[in-house]
């Protein structure tokens, strides 16, 4: 069995706890982080920490300017971060085609790494608003990633896992917990100061707190 | 009828006569360049006088470095680019999901110009060893692109063309030629040299100097 897993690791709490879960399931993690110019840098610094926390085998960082592409206020500094809650529609925080190029990065590096496995810690309850965090697009991913490469054409298959895809905030930090990952090292904030500290307003940091109130478990984060 | 299509365009022989293409069937054309650390940065300035030429509406870089990634002799240094003519399977110029990476970032493109149109000049007749250039892996990413993006949710279909997939060489040349593509503009030279000119023995430029011979037409690359 090939137990080589490239795990995308932003350095927030969804991907931390995708990290536990792969690492729990028996794999070498191997993780990938995109520094896709975004405005939480200090997210990248918490995925170094976390990566060694979690026992992964190697962490890697490819930097990409997206913000040349723009439109979307968390790589361009012209639209303003929203604060005030869920808005209907597709939020301004949504960047275009984020987790395909982020799937694409990460496919590359599996078939480099030899790892057949690809875990995402991508969410369709909070993000039930970003056309790339559902069930069915992942699903086309990975049927792509499967004519994609010489790893599919040698017929050895490639998987895209998204264990917390359907699951509640709350839900995740539970798991999460039980599985030992230590949340004050994530940054999840839209807009993290450079030292990691949370600004307790955008919509973020809004699931977030309201994830660990319903968890029932205390809220570790560093507020500004 | 949205008339906007992004153009991937690198600066060779194949994405010049694609962005010659797009042009003719009406399209405002958006060109993208992925600058992906490929020893032949010379194409990337043949890609800025191509997208001006050929009367492009933009020409966008963006830099990624896949160096990073490793595993091919485009982007690696301690890969050598083979010289000794075609060898079976895959090629070591074979840039790991390179056409995946570069689809979504012309999708992420797309969707910030509001075009509804892909052109892209994979070519599966010279690179019957590069799995993602198959058709089938096109049709793949058309089906993963309508999945990903706002425009998809939105019900504006987004298509991708590949216009040039099943041609040969020479056909691709006789058809640029009979478009007013000037030829001598690119660069498709594996190891070009800052000036943009050809080392006449890789693979690329086998293939290129051979499409010219087979067309019947004269050959206006710049040899070293």
């Amino acid at each position: 069995m090939n137990t080589r897993a490239v795990v995308l690791l932003s350095g927030g709490l969804d991907s931390a706890t995708t990290l536990a879960i792969a690492r729990e399931a028996g794999h070498d993690c191997y993780c990938l982080s995109i520094d896709y110019g975004q405005r939480h840098r200090s997210e990248l610094d918490a995925a170094a920490r976390i990566a060694q926390a979690l026992g992964a085998v190697a962490h890697k960082v490819i930097h990409i300017d997206l913000g040349a592409v723009g439109g979307s206020a968390l790589t361009d500094d012209k639209i303003p971060v929203p604060v005030a809650g869920v808005q209907p529609g597709i939020p301004v925080t949504y960047v275009p085609a984020r987790n395909t190029i982020m799937l694409a990065l990460a496919l590359a590096y599996a078939e480099v790494s030899g790892a057949q496995h690809i875990y995402f810690g991508a969410n369709a309850v909070d993000y039930s608003g970003y056309p790339d965090c559902r069930p069915q697009y992942m699903r086309a991913f990975e049927a792509l990633a499967n004519l994609a490469t010489k790893t599919a054409v040698e017929g050895r298959a490639l998987q895209l896992h998204t264990p917390i895809i359907e699951l509640s905030k709350a839900d995740i930090i539970r798991r999460g917990v039980a599985l030992g990952v230590d949340y004050a090292m994530t940054v999840s904030c839209y807009q993290a100061d450079a030292a990691g500290r949370a600004c307790g307003v955008c919509d973020s940091c809004r699931l977030r707190r309201t994830g660990f109130e319903q968890a029932g478990l205390p809220d570790p984060t560093a507020y500004k």
